[in-house]
């Protein structure tokens, strides 16, 4: 029989996203027959009224589109359906959703997003009697029970880009150069770029720093070993006095430049180097998902229709030592996956001689 | 104790062996105050009378060397040790690369290498008693027992990017494109760059292909789908009547641009749509490793190093689900790894709708 | 009065035809208020009946066509229009051409191409009082009367940046590797290509070479100086007999790999090192334009609705120190513009002591 | 005669320098049989006893030192010999670096400088008797009496593939996105990167911008021709209420992410979208050299050697019309290239609806 089911980008956009959009697409139409709806803004496309989808079709990514950031649907951050911002006020909003959802007559939802989002989305489909899959997709690879998210990868390249471009501005002039990297309250992203980009220091929220240390390591790097030093800083790390500046602001805005530029004073004050900071900022999402993550990101596709096929619901597709697999989606919801300090790359850090400010 | 060891790099050259070693380097001066020697030109360095080494220091890495492609201290394809070419005639000269390391006194080896040049180390460390770990690269991911080699994932960055650029050019002159990829006697990159780059058939030597099938596929998709189509084929795939025409050179010397060049021929005349063929070549070879690889690289090199440290030998490191281990050498060096028909990339690929040639 | 323009691409791609197109399309709409027919596979789309065109709009390009390779309208090689192929014969079908234009009740035609495709257009809008403006673009680089055209320095940057990974492997193996790159009869790709990527050798069609002049540079490069050598060579530098090889088959169709395949072995032969090739091909042409290509394209695309404008036809935009300016497109299609063997870039090849094979 | 030539490099980094180093060694080496010293740190390694300099030979830069960013020789910030910062006080020291020239007997000296440094090594060497010959760098391209100045493509690269990268986030998010690029007091790459990068908005300090203008052009942007929008804001550009922000720190250090910073909290409160900034900062300049500037860079450095070898001097090296020639370096330190509002650059700009924030 002919399905119909819908698809959905959530939360944060990564690179990857309409790579998961096409493997979807093509093998629900090529391997069963069936229509994909893609909804627009993550859930918000089910409470307009009329919902707001598009039928996705093979012709929809012939020229390429798997190669884009981004996603086609959009997402969304207007917030949580079940409290849900209606002026200055918050309300419940997620049985129009659900009926959106039955009103499109669909058999299935994938949802493609981060931990906060698969969260919201598992609530969603209990409640709504949905068959729901869920594909993971995070920059943070924070989302537990998976080796790799959509989106990381890529976004560690771009962070390793960018040390590979400030090295050699750092030695013409002598300088510290700090990068601070995105990853929520994980410090993948930092640790992986900063090994993969020859980082003297890498601080993440993991692993609580001491500045001393930060300083002493620095100082001995720039005296002895080379006239520059490269320091990547996740944007979690707390400042000295425990604050995250990533949130200090008190309207709830992000601040910017929070902790990277607060390093940044207090290094060059410090250690008595000049000291340059950067901000990589949104670059590391928008950006062309490399082919590990298209590779991820179509093995996921396939993979989640082919469990609907089967019939088998509230699943989340993972990856384990080289093969596909799917985990219970509320098992998946309630791991997260923060840096773990006794893992192979904690190691090889501290082997190559990066100082992580703990030791 | 400060033990003394020696590095060397076999065999053809990927992106990420600098960065291996760095990263041994790095680990066995800081982590454990040794003295590290790189053997130039794989064994061959030590051959020579002097023995032609260079001792690698922190300095040697600080202008940022990790990020090149090839290895500071060369490869050679002059041959077996134990059938090495003299003249016209072959010798077994291993009695001398064992004298030439015993020479140095170093206490253990470290090679980089992949299968081919790892069974020839092995045999040659156990008769000449050295302590000997072995580093998994190779572009054509063909090594058992690991996850991944060092320089495979970069290839398949850059194959992928090949087909990002030739869609636009396939599409613009409704043109059948072929990317004749390496991969030695595995189709991993083939594979691997095809899905990520949006291959509509790929072939591969693990899967035997059957030109019907290939030219109805292609017709397929030029006729009702898109006006273009583009097809990766890896460089050991036979033609119809079953030759490698890799290998087809009287005098031994591989050929160039064999059975891509050869399937564009057909192609042409079979589906009847304007076709052109790249063969990537070495390109594939000697760009900058990504994040990835280096990340690889600099695992296993600190793992290599506190095997030594441990006194543990004879084995290689691997990746295995998220971490470094190792295992046995001589189970790695008889394990090869092909692509397997029933892998989840070859589920993958089917579930996309690539035609594999066989169905 | 709102006009009515057509728009089209000819002969074959390179990058920023699209960025061509959304310049006009937005000068048209956005300046005047006018009307935008993209007319499809050249010429060919006035031939079809009905004519095959599409409406450009502002929204056509929103989604950052222009960065992608390629061009929307297709292209094509189908022929001249004044000898076009029917069957076995060959046919003057610009009349039914001129129809086509003059049935969309178009007011003026931008007709984007090379040196060839611009000759035909003249002739055809003559023929059929059709209002022309011509936009230059080649990756060859060699029309006359502009400093640059669309495409030329994106390719250069891909052979370039392929010269940039042949480099390590070339030195990792003691190698020499050849690298033909495109250009049809001139030699600007290789020559721009050949001094930015660090060439020892850079044969281009425009000087004739000597055999022993370049193997002996070759000689005194890999004995003396490095280990290795880099030499970029175009396509239509012909064999020592004087042979063009891309149009050495007997059918008409370019055999692959002509003077690359054909050097490689000579040089082997003849320098006694170890020696690769690649044969960059269709890469050159399908990426994504570079800032500058995007930038010309940008200005000429502006300019040229100007020019339709204010009544001024029969021109050709072009770019002449800084600014862009508009030539008589009868002198422009009558200037070929080979390599000039006295020019700024020869100069600095030879003063960079790369042997161009004269002396 | 065997003649000694000192080079440095002065002021900030940018891509393309150690590409002169290299033209001017190999030019200098093989054309005449010099001999080359690289002088540390611009002229300051000509301030040190004994004077630091080392030899550059062609071995210098086998391993594709023409590659990288940076200078291998270092520049440095710490200021001009004529009011050189001693303690907390300031001290003339010119005479020092002109005997530690002279010390070395050289013949004459090759400056790679921004217009800053140009001025301060014209009046060292007028002072000092030296011959001197001065080449273009900058980022900036603000250097009068040439059309492009070394490493400035090359940045407008970086800031072009920023654009490309903020956009599908963008368009995932509704949001507008602003880039902060450099540029000093002229806005040639936010003007450059805009029109390449698609922004929708540009504001460099040549052209005073009103604030509701710019909002007016982002609310009809977002509201009726897509869902996002992209502005690029040169760093020079002033606060609505005159400030520079780059300078507005009192003790004199550069505030970090000022214009960008502030644009994004007027528009996000004025156009009343979601509204994120990134600020590129050094990634501008450490990275890769692209092609033109590696050809640009050779051309330079082969071209002034032959100046010193013609024994002209006082001369700046220059891109005209396709060709190096040579200026009065006199007029060219008094030549200042802002962007002009009248400029081709403008137009197409303005061409293509970008807004310049005037009207």
């Amino acid at each position: 029989m002919t399905k119909k089911i819908g698809i959905l980008t959530s939360g944060g956009d990564c690179a990857g996203l309409n790579a998961v959009l096409r493997a979807v697409t093509f093998r629900a139409i090529r391997g069963y027959g069936w229509k994909v709806y893609g909804i627009h803004q993550g859930s918000h496309g089910l409470l307009e009224r009329p919902v707001h989808v598009t039928e996705l079709k093979i012709e929809t990514f012939t020229a390429g589109l798997m190669r884009f950031g981004g996603t086609i649907l959009g997402t969304t951050n207007r917030g949580n359906p079940f409290s849900y911002p209606v002026g200055d006020d918050r309300q419940d909003r997620s049985d129009e959703i659900v009926e959106g959802f039955h009103m499109l007559g669909l058999d299935a939802l994938i949802g493609i997003g981060g931990d906060g989002s698969m969260a919201i989305l598992r609530r969603l489909c209990e409640k709504g009697n949905i068959n729901f899959i869920g594909i993971p997709k995070t920059i943070d690879n924070d989302i537990g029970l998976t080796e790799k998210s959509v989106g990381f990868m890529t976004a560690v390249d771009i962070a390793t880009e960018a040390l590979d471009r400030l090295q050699p501005t750092a030695a013409s002039h002598d300088r510290v150069m700090i990068l601070e990297v995105m990853g929520r309250d994980a410090g993948h992203i930092a640790l992986n770029a900063g090994i993969a980009g020859g980082a003297d220091v890498i601080l993440i929220p993991e692993i609580p720093y001491n500045m001393d240390i930060v300083v002493h390591k620095l100082k001995e790097v720039t005296k002895r070993e080379k006239n520059f030093a490269l320091m990547v800083v996740a944007e979690a790390v707390l400042d000295e006095n425990g604050r995250n500046l990533t949130i200090a602001d008190v309207k709830g805005k992000r601040r910017y430049g929070g902790i990277g530029h607060y390093m940044a004073e207090r290094i060059q004050e410090m250690v008595g180097a000049e000291t340059r900071f950067t901000v990589l900022g949104h670059v590391q999402r928008g950006c062309q998902p490399n082919a590990e993550d298209r590779i991820l990101a179509s093995s996921f596709g396939v993979y989640a229709v082919d469990l609907i096929a089967e019939g088998k619901f509230n699943r989340m597709v993972a990856w384990h030592n080289r093969q596909v697999v799917d985990v219970d989606l509320a098992d998946a919801v309630s791991s997260y996956q923060a840096v773990d300090p006794n893992s192979t790359l904690v190691q090889t850090a501290r082997g190559l001689g990066i100082c992580l400010g703990d030791k």
